[in-house]
């Protein structure tokens, strides 16, 4: 789980004692392309950490899937309103490449936050993590430009491009997958030309 | 500082010796109505615990502006993006009433967090809280009908009514001014039918 202690560093200092602390909590678990970690009306118990593979966490309105997050390696997540509020969630969290997780229960988060302050540090900066990651997500769809969008995600997430179907990276920013090839069709144009 | 303390409580277990190490840190201030706690383009470094009065925090988008929030007696509030992020803010904190305040410095919140598990699982707690207002505004905005919209806040905050002008529970509500009172007129005429 050297990933996993790797990660949870990033935030915080955490002594090798209040590491181990914690790790004895997370379980391996292997899961197959196509199964699902979560649907509409189910509660979600759980907190991941992604070692290998892709989660797609999206929503449906009127037959229309909104994909929110693509989750790849070193990704911690779950679908964090239900999580915390313990309500049916209103999200898909589906597998899209068979992937490793490392799984732990809310029960034993708190077991783990209990024990140590440097842990509890942790999850007060990831939590800080995610309202940020949120509030970015949202001015960026009011603010910024489709093509800006695209070009930022090209350059932060590359690979996502080469493992991920067209149409979840267009639902993903916000597009449908025409818009999403009229702006890669005009790009493409544009590198000819110079 | 016993509405601080009280609020604080609310989320977690506080020792008195802890409490008394964070209260140490909160200054009282008093801000006229009318002024500005932050304007766009500004940087902020407090977080403010509402004593007495209220605060709007809203954007102006192509001149319309959108109330996030109103923030009234014993609500935590910053513009918590600018100050995680450390960015110039986007917003406005604009003092609708005469009102005193806690204020206390971002230096002296990470004291606050450093010196007390207690009071960082305050920080985690009010982070994940404030996570949770954000989805579920959001979500609300998207799928609660306008009069639902109203009703429930009506119903939570009957208050804001008297104190706040109607075109900012309009934009707060998602509506505009007209929208809002059309509701407001529609719910009277039902009322004298029953």
């Amino acid at each position: 789980m050297e990933d996993l202690q790797q990660k949870i560093r990033s935030f915080t200092t955490v002594s090798d004692a209040d590491m181990e602390f914690a790790l004895q909590f997370y379980k391996k678990e292997s899961v197959p392309k196509g199964s699902f970690l979560l649907k509409p009306g189910q509660y979600i118990d759980s907190f991941y950490f992604m070692k290998e593979g892709c989660v797609s966490y999206y929503t449906v309105d009127d037959g229309i899937s909104q994909v929110m997050e693509l989750f790849t390696e070193g990704y911690f997540f779950t679908d964090l309103y239900a999580y915390i509020q313990e309500v049916p969630s209103l999200s898909y969290l589906e597998v899209m490449e068979d992937s490793t997780l490392y799984t732990v229960s809310k029960k034993d988060v708190e077991k783990i936050f209990d024990y140590s302050h440097q842990l509890e540090r942790f999850g007060r900066l990831s939590m800080q993590k995610a309202f940020i990651n949120n509030f970015q997500r949202i001015h960026q769809i009011k603010n910024v430009s489709n093509q800006e969008r695209y070009l930022e995600l090209l350059e932060k997430r590359p690979s996502l491009f080469q493992r991920v179907p067209q149409y979840l990276i267009a639902s993903y920013l916000g597009l449908t997958p025409v818009g999403l090839s009229k702006i890669r069709k005009r790009l493409s144009k544009e590198e000819i030309k110079n």
